[in-house]
């Protein structure tokens, strides 16, 4: 498949790719659709009346909008159908906006000139933690290696409800946040900014359409729910975090910010990447048991630059397959007590390590909670987040004729603000 | 103060109450904002206009919205300016609505003839752990006496993100979950309906205003972002929580519905029953403390009545005044890293437990895990809630010359869907 636009061959938006997002751009100034391709985005609001299909026809005021809920809120049938008028509109035998001029002018912006807003409106956040090689090292490291891996770990896709509000598009800074943490072993909480500022590498998914309260959205029936993905950081003050999370969980250290990637990758352009299942022992119950594919080999990378570096580090190389719980299994298990979905509600993967040092996905267990130094790829060392570091993700599917990029998740650690 | 409407002195809803709700009726399909005074709805979208003042003359929109999410965002000024306006148009002075035979047709609806909806559309929902002895509880009965209490308890307001597309209005019937649970202790799970289902007293505050994110809301200024309470009901399914809650906090075993009463009383209303603020050894960390009063003297019920069963058995007296940690607290505590909260945030207070055992807001604590059976307060016996039991919470100030009531908090547990 060729697109009239011209881009490498490892470009992240290739013609095969087509992922969604929101921008504004000089005279676009209300948030409006776009999709990624090349170094362009092709601005659907400009050309809804060209998805004239079967399923889209009544529903083309969805392009119109300034979030991707209500487009999210459709059918798999719809999404698939988006996608392939805008594979016909863009490909090189299609005239329609090849040839002219002034819907070509209007329909197109430049990726550097646009500003990036989150792709919708996110009503619950859930965060899992489904990678079983960061629940080891986190589990040995704050309840040592005895009770390393609860004993549900490999019988439920363990998760937490998490911040919606706090969400924050890639480029957003992150300061330092304050709360209050032990600095040692049975002492008495201080407070301050947190010492101890992490990333977690993950991923995420966006739902699509809805179920009715009460009604389980089932394993079998869950793929049709999954929108598409994006990278994401989840944030988090360590310090913080282990003063707090007992009995019920993560909260403040988790809350302040968490930054994901602007462009929402459908499950219709992973499809090629799809690789076998993380082998799981023991079975899981009936309810969480499906028999096809749905793991996908997605490269992930973490940089982290300190102020003033230009060159940045790369900390971290990992890959999505390390997943031990598919997302059809997230999904199944969020919901089988009848849990309501909404389009737009984002699903956290939990950060996912591998199984060699070189693949953790976070400082924690990079540091060795901080008791070894970090072990850069480079040779170099460091602990946690400085003041001033940008921390860099990325992922990409590497196929033989085209990738299927995600563009990058970005956040900068600024120090605290001047508040206390 | 004397309202041209008459009604008992035990009404819930007195001219110094005035709580705010949503709420649609015959001739009036799409939901509106309203006021309960004795047994009527003022109608507030039908008398917009009558919204004068300095602070709301230019904001009379927000009254003819169809949740309270706008009036909520606007400032407490606002808020107590709402207020005396209805408090002065209700009045048996006033002849402005008294008087009118046309516009009091129009902008009175019996409450009897009226649905209610959720007040606001709830952007995230956080629940608290603030009532000392539920924690104790709780904690006796999960992880034994002697780590009843954890020991951060005492130092930080307990919380934990919870789902916000579940919380549903009072009188929502309630399906028994599926979900998974182990049996016997060291067993394997099983998949079924949860057999251990349980409500928690509690009450809930509606944040308004907002802040930055980034921000934090210090303990002083958090008053004017505590718009006001509701009843709620967080159902629990206790068997499925106690196997997932490790490491990460209760997740599907909370997430199938909440629900909340439809009248939100404000601070306002509430002021003449302040009381002192629980007692606190330690003395938390200077970013929590607070000198003024910002506890309540509200008095709590809970009633379980059986299928078939008229005559419902109250089960539970409480009062809110038993929190240990004030409102102000929890959001001084919540936004500490620069949390961003918006205007229809629900809060609640964790289940609210007093000291004695008829006080205890759950099934857990009064049935203690299912050992003992339940002391209702009428002498009769039960173990956890049965299908078809009918809970009722109510909540009430008692004043010497009026009351200011919160209504009920309803919600019927009906047995599984028959979907496995």
């Amino acid at each position: 498949m060729r697109s009239f636009l011209k881009y490498c061959k490892f470009s992240d938006f290739p013609i095969e790719n087509l992922p969604y997002g929101i921008f504004t751009a000089p005279g676009k100034l209300k948030p409006r659709i776009g999709v990624a391709i090349a170094d362009s985005i092709l601005d659907l609001n400009e050309i809804s009346q060209l998805f004239d299909g079967p399923e889209l026809k009544k529903h083309q005021h969805v392009f119109k909008e300034s979030t991707l809920n209500r487009f999210m809120g459709l059918t798999p049938k719809a999404w698939k159908e988006a996608r392939s008028t805008i594979q016909n509109i863009l490909s090189e035998d299609n005239p329609v906006l090849q040839n002219d001029d002034i819907l070509r002018k209007k329909a197109f912006t430049r990726q550097s000139e646009a500003k990036m807003h989150l792709p919708a409106q996110i009503g619950d956040f859930t965060d899992f933690s489904s990678s079983i090689h960061h629940a080891k090292n986190a589990g040995n490291l704050f309840r040592g290696k005895e009770n390393a891996i609860a004993t549900n770990w490999k019988h439920l896709p363990v998760a937490y409800h998490c911040r919606a509000s706090t969400v924050v598009i890639s480029g957003t800074p992150i300061h330092r946040p304050y709360g209050q943490a032990v600095l040692e072993d049975g002492g008495l909480p201080v407070f301050g900014p947190s010492k101890l500022m992490d990333y977690e590498l993950e991923m995420a998914f966006f739902v699509g359409g809805t179920n009715n309260l009460g009604e389980p959205i089932k394993v079998e029936n869950a793929q049709d729910h999954i929108f598409g993905f994006v990278i994401m950081n989840d944030w988090s003050a360590r310090d913080i975090l282990s003063w707090e999370y007992v009995p019920l969980g993560p909260f403040v250290s988790k809350n302040f910010s968490t930054t994901i990637s602007p462009w929402v990758v459908t499950t219709f352009a992973l499809e090629p990447f799809k690789t076998d299942n993380y082998p799981q022992e023991p079975e899981p119950l009936s309810y969480l048991r499906h028999s096809d594919n749905f793991n996908y080999d997605i490269h992930l990378q973490v940089d982290v630059s300190p102020k003033g570096d230009t060159m940045s580090r790369t900390v971290c190389r990992s890959n999505f397959k390390n997943l031990y719980w598919t997302p059809k299994q997230q999904l199944a298990h969020h919901t089988i007590t009848g849990c309501k979905m909404n389009p737009g509600d984002l699903l956290g993967s939990g950060t996912i390590s591998g199984e060699s040092p070189e693949s953790f996905g976070s400082t924690l267990e990079l540091a060795w909670k901080g008791t070894k130094p970090r072990n850069l790829l480079d040779g170099s060392q460091n602990k946690f987040l400085q003041d001033g570091d940008t921390v860099t993700m990325t992922a990409v599917c590497k196929g033989d004729t085209y990738n299927i990029g995600f563009g990058t998740c970005v956040g900068t650690l600024l120090p605290p603000k001047n508040i206390y």
